[in-house]
């Protein structure tokens, strides 16, 4: 481990105040010392390295030029924004990024002013800058009061849906608002898509010096009002030095390519547009992601999210893994099907790791769909694929699956199309926080006529949950499934056909009956455990299936127990509330049961550890356990019940 | 009412197959007389008039030069179906369009095998096209087997982010699939946007004339290998008449534009692009919505949906109205509240008329934003403006809410910002069928930490709820209400803050007690005037909030009562889920209590009056009545229970 790196002249900047009185040489001291802080940072915490390392100068420059907090700089996904961070009054906490109790990994409105809109699914930043711009001109009065609107969005995000239609309606109304392009070639996975294609022929098109030397000659007049940056800029928003006709089409000047990791180009521009623009301004910024630090460059995802690692040689610290991780246990059971079922595809949107479908590219490159991040599509097109007789898996993430739901329910479940949803991330997941949970995904599709969905106990289940998705036909089918790693159970040669709609005991006992949808079956056994060394035996079973609901089981489960519990890693609304539908419907609670639904609390839970997300969130072992006693009329020992 | 047309041509085209034996002149005449057919069916049943009359050419050359329906035809939105339907097979069905047990008035991939993929909500067209273009190549094998794959999209289409998505996804593709532009200038309002613009100046530009001679010299060739046509067209995809440079750069060959009510045009340009394209083909078609009709074509809405009416004079039948239609109020008391405080603004996608937004922009135009199809930007946005200091009133079909899901839940909930849901069109909504329905929005709301979720029971409660989401200030609200006139309560002067989370009696009784949420509040009450004929006396209160609930009033409820039944037009997962699970957590069903919730059941339910619908749903006053008998334990009269 490194010492401290030696900042002395960002220890000058307590707040981007302290910016705009500097120097330009200045401010080039400040951004390579903010490199420094900023891989320092990350090698004692984990988290998105190479995003932060791209937008160092840029960040800078940004708030050197703006007057934030009054101008509204929003952060697109906010991967990038620890530079943004550290300059912004939150150095000294740091080291306390994606933690339990510290700095959020993304921006986030209650941690600061200068977080004015928070962000960690992609492609929302022009909207929302969008907003404060005509909120300024509407006369809203929020403290600060309003200044300028500045987003600053990746290529990758530029795929999504929601950034076309926020530019298009920007181009139409004509405010004055800055949108830079942070064009680094890449966004978690290679980009993929025409507009990637096109963003890259602006680039190769460019030639960065002959803008540089113009900038420079700006530069060299500053403070004078920039007669010559002022001038070039207008130039260079009438006419770009490439082209950029697709956002001039839109409405916006386009300004760029530039580079962003030249502050004599940066400062002169951005102080110029800011002079003079009196419209919608798209800045073209290309970056290098992990720029100036080697083991980020050269890594192959550019540092994208790393753990905790040695700054001298880039090595990464790795938690030692005791199972497969259930991303794993999908993409080899997915290979394992589509090797016996050449109708078997696979869908994702801009997630191949996070998924495992890299795997499946490789060996099924054909097969294999990458559509960039846009969800929407990724579903309807799911739905399409299903209509021309293949077998798709849409690989998508529960959170991000939210993008897609008028999809899910207008293409695929009011078609009965058998398209098959693989949600990985299921409930509560670590250090991302709030903004990833996998909170409302059985609520959203369980209500969903037709849809089957499930939800994998552990990794054994899971691959049989993958063989079920195969063979089933009828129509949509999903399995939800956690982050992280299996429980070690054996795992099976095959995956079998499940039974639709049907559940299995686990252990068979007696008084209370718990009733699992998900992987807090481990838990739940852990909670017997404890119980059993009290003399207290619950059956416990697991439901495997959220929609169909196994009805024999469950009633039997009501009819030979005094209390019925069920428990799953999702909101209300989801296999609890369809339970307690199916045990009112049928006169169950007329005469009397004891039915307690666990679910996820009513809250936004911040990020942690997993362990200690579902501490908060009541759902560990001990809660189960407290549960069952206080049905029982037991003290629990003072653990909540 | 006119007789029947005469339609010798028509007559004759017993699928689209006839149509390819077919002299030019003939297809002329089929046109015209489908023209004629169209009128005539919808003057019957009333409809998507004029977007179906905008596509007449363009419908009978698709047909005639595609190979359907083995040619997958994928119709955008599907309001233009009409003349479609007309020419597969479905003509002797034509004048049961949106009626109950008739035909839909989208197209329905369960309805004909002319209908691969089916629409109602908008932009899904291109990615459910490219699913089976790609389908096709992987070896997909429907029945029928797989041929080519046109997309026709609407220009207001266009705005839609998954338009995009699904173009820069094919465009990276570079399958073989065909994309035809139905530029009329409008979609359901007039559009907006920077893309409208743009497609406008392509218009603009554009020499019809040299086009349509190139192509008729095409035309007099045929059908030898229409050597001229090709080598036309050929040119056309590499240097298009006017530009179409946006789409060339997202990967697209452009043709266009051309005149799409000219099958001189059409039919030549159409059968060279399917003999040579290799790629994704972009075809601009400048059509008219309502053509050949001046009743439609003279309209403000071009007859974008009418009423049954007289052929000749357009005249339409106006249902007799005996109540303001909740939208009406909604937009009203939208209007008084904007006019006492200035922060009060307003956000439609593309629906001033239907949300009744239109009145709004009348008086503040300022205050108006209509972002066009494109719900995911139009939420965000809405964020952007509440975060800015404004309080903006996001209206938003229930249906159509579902596409800025995932914003609702990551920009508004997580952040806790005050946006105004006012979500129209809740429950079942009539002859758009179950593609419209507004049944999940209860669920998917109810679940999000911080949300207020209220519904309307009638139209003064409406204005109460405007109200009381103008004052409220400590995160998002939203009110439903149906489609639909109110229930003629008499209105009050001027709207009521509500209290948060408070519900209120309606009716003290004794044994049973309906809870209600939302407009069954009228069946409630007729079926308490039935079943107090029989000595039967429940209590009637209506919650007024899903969230948060009135803890207070349903324990009440519950402990005062031998059974408790709650009513709300939405999917389970909704009110009733929450009210179970607070009398499960509060142990009100340990020892007994018969609980019913009443939700919209587990089917996707076709078109039909909202009363049959409602029916079929088993949410109407006799159902009401039959379940208080049933929990009573009395036989229902052969009502269903």
């Amino acid at each position: 481990m490194m010492a401290k790196p030696s900042t002395p002249t960002l220890d000058r900047v307590q707040s981007p105040a302290d910016l705009r009185t500097m120097s330009d040489a200045d401010l080039r001291r400040v951004a390579d010392e903010l490199r420094a802080e900023t891989i320092d940072a990350v090698s004692h915490t984990g988290g998105h390295l190479g995003a932060g390392l791209g937008v160092v100068e840029l960040t800078v420059a940004i708030h050197a030029i703006f007057d934030t907090p009054r101008d509204r700089l929003v952060w697109d996904v906010s991967h990038q924004c620890y530079p943004h961070k550290i300059l912004t009054g939150r150095r000294d906490r740091i080291r306390t990024l994606r933690q339990k109790d510290g700095l959020s990994g993304f921006t986030k409105r209650s941690e600061s002013p200068y977080d004015p809109f928070g962000a960690a699914h992609s492609s929302t930043s022009i909207s929302a800058a969008l907003g404060f711009s005509v909120a300024r001109d509407l006369g809203g009065a929020p403290d600060p009061a309003l200044g300028d609107a500045i987003a600053v969005i990746g290529d990758g995000a530029m795929s999504a849906g929601q950034a076309y239609e926020a530019l298009n309606n920007a181009g139409h109304l004509k405010k004055r608002l800055f949108v830079i392009l942070n064009d680094n070639e890449m966004s978690i996975a290679p980009p993929v898509g025409a507009m990637s294609s096109y963003l890259s022929r602006l680039y190769a098109g460019d030639p960065f010096q002959q803008f540089a030397a113009a900038a420079k000659g700006a530069v060299s007049m500053l403070p004078q009002p920039f007669q010559e940056g002022a001038r070039r800029a207008r130039d260079l928003l009438k006419h770009s030095v490439v082209g950029g006709t697709l956002f001039e089409e839109l409405g916006f000047s386009y300004l760029g390519p530039i580079d962003g990791h030249d502050l004599d180009q940066l400062l002169p521009v951005l102080r110029t547009v800011r002079a003079r623009a009196d419209g919608p301004v798209l800045i073209h910024v290309v970056t290098k992601k992990g720029k100036g630090y080697a083991p980020a460059e050269n890594a192959l995802d550019k540092g994208h999210g790393v753990g905790k690692f040695d700054v001298i040689t880039g090595a990464q610290q790795k938690a030692k893994s005791n199972a497969p991780s259930y991303t794993s246990v999908f993409a080899k059971s997915l290979l394992e099907e589509a090797a016996r079922d050449d109708r078997v595809c696979a869908v994702t949107a801009a997630m191949p790791d996070g998924t495992g479908l890299n795997l499946f590219a490789e060996r099924y490159p054909s097969r294999t769909f990458d559509v960039g991040i846009a969800e929407q599509h990724g579903v309807t097109f799911s739905g399409g694929l299903a209509a021309g007789g293949m077998k798709p898996f849409c690989a998508i993430y529960s959170t991000f699956l939210q993008r897609g739901y008028d999809q899910v329910v207008h293409d695929i479940a009011l078609q009965r199309l058998p398209v098959r949803f693989a949600i990985d991330r299921a409930g509560l997941v670590g250090a991302d926080g709030a903004t990833h949970a996998g909170a409302f995904d059985i609520a959203y599709l369980a209500n969903l006529p037709g849809f089957t969905v499930m939800a994998a106990a552990d990794e054994a289940e899971l691959k049989h949950m993958v063989a079920t998705a195969v063979a089933h036909d009828e129509g949509p089918i999903a399995f939800r499934f956690p982050r992280g790693e299996g429980t070690g159970v054996e795992m099976p040669e095959r995956g079998q056909v499940l039974e639709i709609g049907k559940g299995r005991m686990i252990r068979e006992g007696k008084g209370v009956a718990l009733l699992n949808f998900g992987a807090r079956l481990k838990e739940i056994e852990e909670a017997v455990e404890n119980l059993s060394a009290r003399g207290i035996t619950p059956t416990v079973a697991d439901a495997r299936f959220a929609k169909p609901l196994d009805r024999e089981l469950i009633l039997r489960l009501a009819a030979e127990h005094d209390a019925l519990i069920t428990i799953e890693e999702g909101s209300i609304g989801g296999f609890g509330s369809h339970v307690a539908q199916l045990l009112a419907d049928e006169g169950v609670f007329d005469a009397g049961l004891i039915f307690r639904s666990m679910v996820l609390p009513d809250i936004f839970i911040d990020q942690a550890s997993p362990r200690d997300m579902y501490e908060v969130a009541g759902l560990n072992a001990e809660d189960i356990e407290a549960k069952v006693l206080s049905v029982m009329g037991v003290e629990s020992l003072g653990k909540r019940a």
